[in-house]
């Protein structure tokens, strides 16, 4: 089924242990849309500037990705500049130019309004919102957000909140929305608010995925080498919503919103292998099906 | 099977967000002691002073652990004073008093120099290379130390490493010891001095258990109230050891180890429910058998 995601697109210049690269394509959309196509039929609304890369346009395209809502501006592409130390969990932002992203408003294609699975990647709440207008009885909805919204428009967000079904947030986000630290109270704060759903992504300690009554642990893939963390989050929440949305119709179960959590853990392992997109844009169906086998060997215990 | 442990018996003085204890008993070798209870037979060497209470050492027996090392010396117990903040994995030391353990000397009696299994609690490298003088051809010597140590004797604790099968370490110490911030690479490095195994402990995060060609991650269990995790680390390498030696002669296979992870993952998710040993003495076999399946249903997943 279809999954519609809206969010940024971005040149993103990065400083790592690892290496240092200059206005490289990034974005929470861009990740998001190339994990979930190797699941599902995915709809992008965004804006770029005319700087943006055709080659990557083609390339997300080719990959099936419609790109009926994206916008090219003019003016130059949102631009992110940042650098990482040693702890990969932590992004430090240098620089934020939002270019042409400052005049952003989404506007769903028509056709795209029944789109059954979306998700809202992390935008102003406003434009989230107004997303969320333009939906008819969508099946599934799902939410990012950061530090930067949750400090500046926490009443926008909470109403936000209460309209999702799914919270898909980090551990740092999820203690500064509740004021709790303890994460299991926490998820259970933000599922009081209205989703059934939290999923906290750790990093490399990975995800925790509570809902009522139940809690899923997922564990990072331990890499010997994370390249760079930036977009791990959205190709996880890209590869988790890809998969529900390839159930189709039927009623989800607790074993699909599990497996969902692992095919996001897959996809971002992938992710931070390299700079950019590099690594994600050229997986197979045989590369995610081993990461899942690797996955399963890693937690598998018997009594 | 029996297992030995050599490691510090004490008074803690502590603080976390959840309340406040003055001089409760604690110690390495006592959460370590009590945890492996649950499996094997138990030999403990430590020392304490005359101000120990004798209805614990009387609990320590009742359980089945040998006390016939154990010195009640003239002075005062060892005593630690620390807190914790919000991040229970940082704990905080404001003082150390030493005291009867200043001139501690572990002597093993004869009859328990054959014993198979054997924990090196964390003391000075030198007192562990004592004991490994003193044990005849053991089966299984795992080892514990501390920043302290590491900082202060790192030459001694090499020596130690090399001659024992696993290390059973946190985080910060796998990275202070071998200037790798990488887990994988990090204990790869441990190996190479020696040890086939590396186990590391992440607090919250739960433990990354390697060895050569294989990697087990086995969650933290998430608690809603950690009230004090002091000893979490040595109840989890007494469940840990103590489910080896509970294997008896057998070879030792990988899910063997895995299933000692679990075990000791399970007792530590017991021991920080309370302050000092209050919720470890007092445990059944269900509730250890229920905290498994506890486990197990966190991190099941079906493709």
């Amino acid at each position: 089924m279809s999954l519609l995601v809206v969010g940024s697109m971005a040149f993103d210049s990065i400083k790592s242990p690892f290496g240092e690269v200059e206005r490289v394509v990034g974005g929470s959309a861009t990740y998001f849309s190339l994990a979930a196509s190797y699941f599902a039929s995915v709809r992008l609304v965004s804006v770029v500037g005319r700087d943006f890369p055709k080659e990557t346009i083609e390339m997300m395209s080719a990959r099936g990705i419609d790109l009926q809502g994206l916008k090219i501006a003019d003016g130059e592409t949102f631009h992110w500049k940042g650098y990482y130390e040693y702890d990969l969990n932590t992004a430090h932002t240098v620089r934020t130019d939002l270019n042409v992203f400052k005049d952003f408003v989404p506007a769903l294609p028509a056709a795209w309004r029944e789109t059954p699975f979306v998700f809202l990647g992390n935008i102003d709440p406003r434009l989230q919102l107004d997303i969320l207008a333009q939906v008819r009885n969508p099946r599934i909805v799902a939410l990012d957000t950061m530090n930067f919204w949750i400090g500046k428009s926490p009443q926008l967000l909470r109403e936000v909140i209460r309209n999702v079904d799914i919270l898909i947030l980090n551990e740092a986000e999820v203690r500064q929305i509740t004021g709790e630290f303890n994460l299991v109270k926490a998820a259970r704060m933000l599922m009081g608010m209205g989703p059934g759903r939290v999923v906290i992504k750790r990093g490399e300690y990975g995800v925790l995925h509570l809902s009522d009554g139940q809690i899923f642990a997922a564990p990072a893939y331990p890499l010997e080498m994370i390249f760079d963390p930036t977009g791990a989050g959205d190709s996880f929440a890209g590869g988790f919503m890809g998969y529900l949305a390839s159930r189709g119709d039927g009623a989800l179960t607790e074993m699909d919103y599990r497996l969902a959590t692992m095919y996001g853990s897959a996809i971002a392992s992938f992710t931070v292998e390299a700079f950019s997109t590099d690594r994600l844009q050229g997986l197979t169906k045989e590369d995610i099906a081993n990461r899942i086998s690797s996955f399963r060997s890693l937690t598998e215990f018997r009594v």
